[in-house]
């Protein structure tokens, strides 16, 4: 997408280095953070400056991708086999990390040990794969936009846009395609406490191309819903289980159970990528606890321009922070993937294989 | 109740000062705010330096109290109904202001032109009604401690705390009583964006009395119930219809939905004051938007110790921030007042008076 009149993607490789968008520094800077080995570029996933199932899958293959540079010595397939549990070991609920390590780690160790040729091999392999991610962006987005009528109000929580993809998003897709389709929309972006994925991200990414919208608190979805002011829910996913059950950021639970209540569509927009047909049902999702710090305070930028973090919460009081909820199938329409749109269910989810 | 060893109310009034804690400092410092005028009390009102349902009703019949003292000159009655009106338009959705300032504006003007006679009745007034006010509290704790049994987890929603009200509060009124009588409970605190009285007062209250407590997102509700960690959820009123509909903070009505589809109680604590006869249904109460900057920006406790502002959405662009939302009677297991636990329903509304 176009910042500022420039294309960007939000992660790329050049050799051995990784290049993303500091997604700490936004929506207050835009800059550029480069990571030179595969354990800067883990430590850039746990702590956020890359995050988004579609992003830390780029990101974690680019990584495994380092790691095949890295691996000269004596004992390659030791230190890749290490390196490949400590890139998975950053964030354990998006599925798009595990698949795209998989993938990568596979192509290479094959060649060895002939390191010039693994190189190769990897390289492409993780170029492809996010190659694919942002292709499958455009169609989630080209056929999510199917959903969308002109003058419709849309609900979106955390960022499921291009920053959380290599470009174009899942659940911000659609809503691209119908605005550059000329439809008028309307975004409510839900803030995504602790982190404010939504506040920050999303609303930047709308701001940044003109779409109309709103950021609400979280605690805004019923009264809106109740009010009659939301036509459309749309998501992402950062794991799909095989029936169709999926977690996603803390929070899109509650959405799809209060869009149920009030007769509001809930869509999941996710690639097939996403969907772990190993996993039989939601319970069998793993859910990352973060620091409670992320509650406990806030980080912000101060009226005379510094970035600054603050307490907003009582001191001596400790506070729960599980990063994502599972959605039981039940609750959602239908899942938007780069194949169409398909029921949240086992059988339309394997016809996609 | 007592803060390090001393015993505070919420709100009182000595002559024509109003004291108040100051709820803006809290939780960082500990400060007792003085309006020495009625035009000071109201801003106190509006900033929300005293806040919540039963603490604004006393201040709002204290800055009655304090129009008296100020209505010396030759036309005291048009100045008494600028005053009034001037408090009424502080904050539109709680029944509490409205009733107190009625209340109190009523016993004196029957008195005018005795001043001396009309300030000794609007203070025995004002004083009766925040007197009731904790003498209800109190009620409600012993009554709403019946549901609650030893090991309870315990959702609440804001702060309707002693904070909120002149002593004990409404919805923790009963958390306190079962606390004391020795029963575990365990409060899951929801934040409670944009002001965040939930991590700030909340928790504050609940640290100070040595109950154990946990805050969370307001987005981890669903997350909570779906998992079975909550037993209970216990919020208060700003205002109740007389068919039992219930206007309360923003995300209230989601933890009421939410609490029905996980077959959880979902309880309303509220003195009787707060309900309002001449108001039918949900439909009808006018909910405060509050301004966009309260979402938009967040204050807190740097490192070193100072209090301040941050940005924390995107630049550009807006939001939306309506303080409350109406909660159908049909989510609403019972009400706690302070006549016994009620059936959100018309029939047993009336009944109360």
């Amino acid at each position: 997408m176009k910042v500022k009149g420039k294309e960007y993607r939000t992660i790329w490789i050049e050799k051995s280095t990784v290049f993303m968008i500091n997604q700490l520094s936004l929506p207050f800077r835009f800059e550029i953070y480069e990571s030179k080995t595969y354990l800067e570029t883990c430590d850039a996933i746990k702590n956020m400056i890359v995050r988004g199932a579609g992003a830390i899958g780029a990101a974690a293959g680019f990584a495994m991708v380092q790691a095949f540079y890295e691996a000269r010595y004596k004992n390659p397939k030791g230190f890749l086999e290490k390196a490949r549990k400590h890139i998975e070991g950053t964030r354990p609920t998006a599925r798009d990390l595990f698949y795209a390590v998989e993938k990568v780690y596979q192509a290479g160790i094959r060649e060895l040990p002939d390191r010039k040729k693994a190189l190769e091999v990897v390289e492409m392999e993780a170029r492809t794969l996010a190659m694919e991610n942002e292709m499958n962006a455009y169609s989630m987005g080209k056929i999510g936009a199917s959903l969308i009528s002109d003058g419709m109000r849309i609900l979106t929580h955390c960022n499921a846009g291009w920053l959380g993809f290599v470009n174009m998003g899942s659940a911000l897709a659609p809503v691209y395609f119908a605005h550059w389709a000329g439809k008028r929309v309307h975004v409510y972006v839900s803030e995504t406490r602790p982190r404010g994925q939504g506040a920050r991200l999303t609303a930047w990414e709308l701001h940044n191309e003109g779409v109309a919208h709103t950021i609400v608190a979280d605690t805004a979805t019923a009264y809106l819903m109740a009010k009659g002011r939301i036509d459309l829910v749309i998501t992402g996913a950062d794991r799909i289980a095989a029936n169709g059950d999926t977690a996603n950021k803390l929070g899109t639970l509650e959405k799809a159970i209060l869009a149920k209540e009030y007769n509001i569509p809930f869509y999941i927009a996710a690639p097939i990528s996403t969907i772990d047909l190993e996993c039989p049902s939601g319970e069998h999702i793993i859910i990352e606890e973060r620091d409670e710090k992320e509650v406990l305070f806030q980080t912000g930028l101060t009226n005379d321009g510094r970035m600054e973090t603050i307490r907003v919460c009582s001191p001596g009081s400790h506070a729960l922070n599980p990063a994502f909820d599972v959605t039981p199938a039940k609750y959602i329409t239908g899942i938007i993937t780069e194949k169409g749109i398909i029921k949240a269910e086992a059988r339309a989810i394997l016809k996609l294989y």
